[in-house]
């Protein structure tokens, strides 16, 4: 089978060498074109000096991406200039991968409310397939512009749309607790991402505000054929990779089947290879560096309500992994070529 | 002023060698007896080596405390020993202030429920009274028996109960997500406090079953005057100390003041020294090592919730804290006495 | 090529649940068993849950390894366990990698003296091969057993062995202070390795008493031809894997060319894919999860000292790694097989 | 007693908030005045909201600690700052503590050797008295200006001083491999202190050429008598506070007594109430928070090294209570006034 021929624009922070990490154990991938605005002429692994020996490419300035005949691009941009790009370059010389946020809202209003700046590639936004392949495998097979998932909502998505979709639980009930670690907050430092700050420390942040809420909502919406409303809480913990949400919902029955909520995950996710339904609370060491969320769901007869327990690895199945598994979706490739390696666990 | 005469019933534990940092900065206290059930004979800087040179008394057996007139005894006992030792010793010859979970849930019979076993002090039951100063202070004027509330508890109960009381949230509505550092499992090694396990970790326990959810519920009651239905889900953070409490509840009013809850904080605590309301999403450290409880609260218009921050030094005003601060208004001491040094920050 | 038909001995462990995770990662291995003295008849995946779905197989008793045609058992076993294996059932019928302390110290008598105990498989040990493939791949190759060497002695021995070999250092003026997170205590809960000791703590252990001093020194000897002195300093790092060991020697030139240390390592390891000479101070976040030994040396000429920095994950090239890099080396397959993922990092 | 009138310029970092945290708590001190150029006009509990209700004060320009009648100010600035404060103000009208390494070492020309730049207070300079209290109380009492300690010099001068006086290590030995906590690094955000990074992580920096290097020599030097070298490597621990220095010497005797150096650190201690010369190896954790530092000393018979190991909080020993110390020194105070506290643990 013939190479996919990869760019990585944007290949400074996190996920762009959470991307590079995954795409070099990709049996059936050559990465062509690496770029940076900031660090072009640099090598990638003066950067990620973690790299050394394994990638030691040579960052390209963005307009590079002209030069190479690429499959596909993956956008590890910052929203604002993932939309530039596209306007650019378009998708029809390579398909595109965004992993930042612009195209995840469909209704440019949503982004325009959400992201306080109007879209600026609206007709690109029409076409763009939200990346979550266990519920929307089907329309990411042929999309030329696919969305991937914030990391929040990946976990929160996953555990709730069946619920929704089955009429489980009321979909405007919904509350989003969710934990994450640092590497969320991206690479360039501040003082809330000051070692000295974050260490033996824990928050919340965003109240009411972050940009993740219409996204939730959205996608569990479109899945479950519902509108739902969501409350999403964010907290900052002092870990460097993972996420666990606790999700809060009250069912539709009453007295529903204290097991129907767990089974419903297990039935719509028994033949997907990353997510597990496990018999336990989930913890986000168990899924670190894999590709892997991990569901659990219980439901509490003293109160009526549905507690669901969800992790992943942000930089995985939140971002990098996923978007590598966008990719194997759309080329036709198995699913977890270059997702299979176990967790890194402790 | 007659210096208080101090017995430490339990002092192996983090709760006991928290008590002596406290009481050794107390300028009107005498520590006259530790106790070790398994290190008698130790000093008990020994086995706490931070204290050496500040407090190298010998370890006495648990009997030992007959032989002292003492003015107060700290039980810093597991529970079920606790009561043990009342049931002994009783409340007569010296007044008793329990950090264990025994004298908080007013009926034996919601004892036997969550701790499975029948209490064995129903006479001392009675007469206990729930230390939370800010909200019982009155009550604990005069008593004998105090019950030292759990950590979890105080940064729930301080957050809940104002808004239960003036009418202003739902009581059956009350969602309690809250994160605990790790000193809040105790000290006794164990497969889930191996640091290679919690390290870089995140993860939910006791699901639907901890012991702390009646005692939420009822001091929330019993200070509201409501009943009181709490989901409490516990979450074990990567650090030593600090319990943030994110509290969820369904506004009596559809269409309430924003700003009502927060007011009700500022105006339940605005002459309380250790609790803070403040205008930002607090965080864990800034109370660190302090007996500081820090509020806030907001009101989601979008999805009708209100949600509010607390945030607690588990082991200072959820322990021992909050225990000498009980001790000092048992015994007509300025509330603040061996209290009043600024959180370890950072 | 014929599959590896493989057994790990005691899988319950840090080093045993890397084996599986780096063995699943391996093109032509089959792990046939894997056993557990305490746990047999769990699953793997129930002891080690970031294996659900990936690896479920049933944990047998040690026993159970006499029903099983294997070409290669890793003995994830304390030291003393391994010898009395060893002893029992032989190398002949598949040939073993050692993990443990009890076949890397040549001399019985060397043995007893820092094991406190009698060897008592003493005509396997005389076989052994210490596995340090960098330098003594030919000896491994045809090893029936091999000791895989220990964590710290893997970073010390790289970064030293090659110059005393060349005469560049006086290798009795050897001081290693050696870092190493707490995977390295293993995974028996104590007070030592209580989340709430080692969090925001640092300290040393073992002083002088170590017993991977004899190894270091043996194995530098060995290589380098001469007699040799260390001073060795583990230090407990709160973090789960990694070792960063600072070595500082005096030069045998008392005017040096400042270059010729890290020349020095250049040259010895310009062919190897596991050690990569860098040219700044190496982190050992730069080879989490992966097999590399960053290397890098200095000289000091206001002191005339040398010093050397040199970081592995302890789990990987100081434990599970290297074995599978020995295996590789004694069954003829690609060095790096099952070991050429990158780093997780951050 | 008349209070001391106290000045703190530059309150916007680690060692500010810190120096407020100890003063606070000190019976007989007023800040009169806390100063910051960048952020002059806010309350300092908006910049440090773990003081909100404690200390509450508006930040000044540094023009303003004219207006004031000032006992003494602590300079909490960074070096060539601190100089041009003092080329300013003088030390007639106040006394000054200088927190940075302005005043540390005697000679201008090693100044700017070490510090790239010219003095710029040389006259100042030649007043300046050596900050360690334990080694150089007698001119502390009447200086004018003292220069504090560094961090890293405070841990391994107090460790190697006794020794050289006493003739027990050769001067031209000394290896001092240091670990510090990130706040050492200051508050600024950088790539090196992103949460992301450290978390996990340790390494060494700043190989051969860090300041501290020169004021270490002098130090040891001045208390000792003798010339000093010392072989300087720091490295970044990943938590927030403390330092453990590991220092490594040869005795001038080849046949020690093995106890004669912890007997020559407690003879010189015993009435310190400060430095512990304990027992067992010392962890950062039990000084945490406090002004202690913990010292051992054990010698090697094998390989005829003493081998020293030292604990201090940088934050407290090693900057600010420090500085508080020699506040209490130069004022004719209870030197352990404000610094009573037992160390935060765990």
């Amino acid at each position: 089978m013939a190479e996919i021929k990869v760019g990585i624009i944007g290949a400074t922070g996190y996920t762009g060498s959470e991307l590079v990490r995954l795409l070099l154990g990709h049996s059936n991938v050559s990465i062509d074109v690496v770029t940076s605005r900031s660090h072009a002429g640099k090598r990638f692994s003066t950067l990620h000096p973690q790299f050394e020996t394994l990638f030691d490419e040579e960052l390209e300035p963005t307009e590079a991406v002209a030069d190479h005949e690429l499959d596909v691009v993956f956008l590890a941009l910052p929203h604002g200039v993932s939309m530039d790009f596209v306007a650019q370059y378009g998708v029809e010389k390579h398909r595109v991968i965004d992993l930042s946020g612009d195209f995840r809202l469909a209704e440019p209003a949503m982004y325009k409310k959400w992201y306080r700046t109007a879209h600026r590639a609206q007709e690109a936004l029409e076409s763009a397939v939200f990346g979550l392949p266990e519920l929307f495998r089907q329309r990411i097979r042929g999309a030329r512009l696919v969305a991937n998932p914030g990391c929040y909502p990946t976990s929160a998505i996953l555990a709730l749309a069946p619920l929704v979709k089955r009429g489980l639980i009321d979909p405007k009930t919904l509350i989003v607790d969710a934990k994450s670690g640092v590497t969320g907050a991206g690479v360039k430092p501040s003082a809330t991402t000051h070692f000295a700050h974050v260490f033996g420390n824990f928050s919340a942040y965003g109240l009411l505000k972050h940009r993740h809420t219409p996204e939730i909502e959205s996608a569990v919406g479109r899945y479950g054929g519902r509108d739902v409303q969501a409350l999403f809480t964010p907290h900052l913990l002092p870990i460097d990779r993972g996420i666990l949400t606790t999700v809060y919902a009250t069912p539709t029955d009453p007295k529903p089947d204290p097991n129907s909520f767990q089974d419903a995950l297990d039935a719509t996710y028994e033949k997907e290879r990353f997510v597990r339904v496990v018999d336990r609370a989930p913890d986000v060491k168990s899924v670190r560096g894999s590709n892997f969320c991990d569901l659990h769901a219980t439901y509490d007869k003293r109160t009526g309500r549905v507690v669901i327990l969800s992790v992943i690895d942000n930089l995985v199945k939140g971002a990098a992994g996923q978007a590598v598994q966008n990719m194997n979706v759309m080329f036709g490739q198995l699913e977890h070529r270059g997702l299979s390696s176990a967790p890194l666990t402790p």
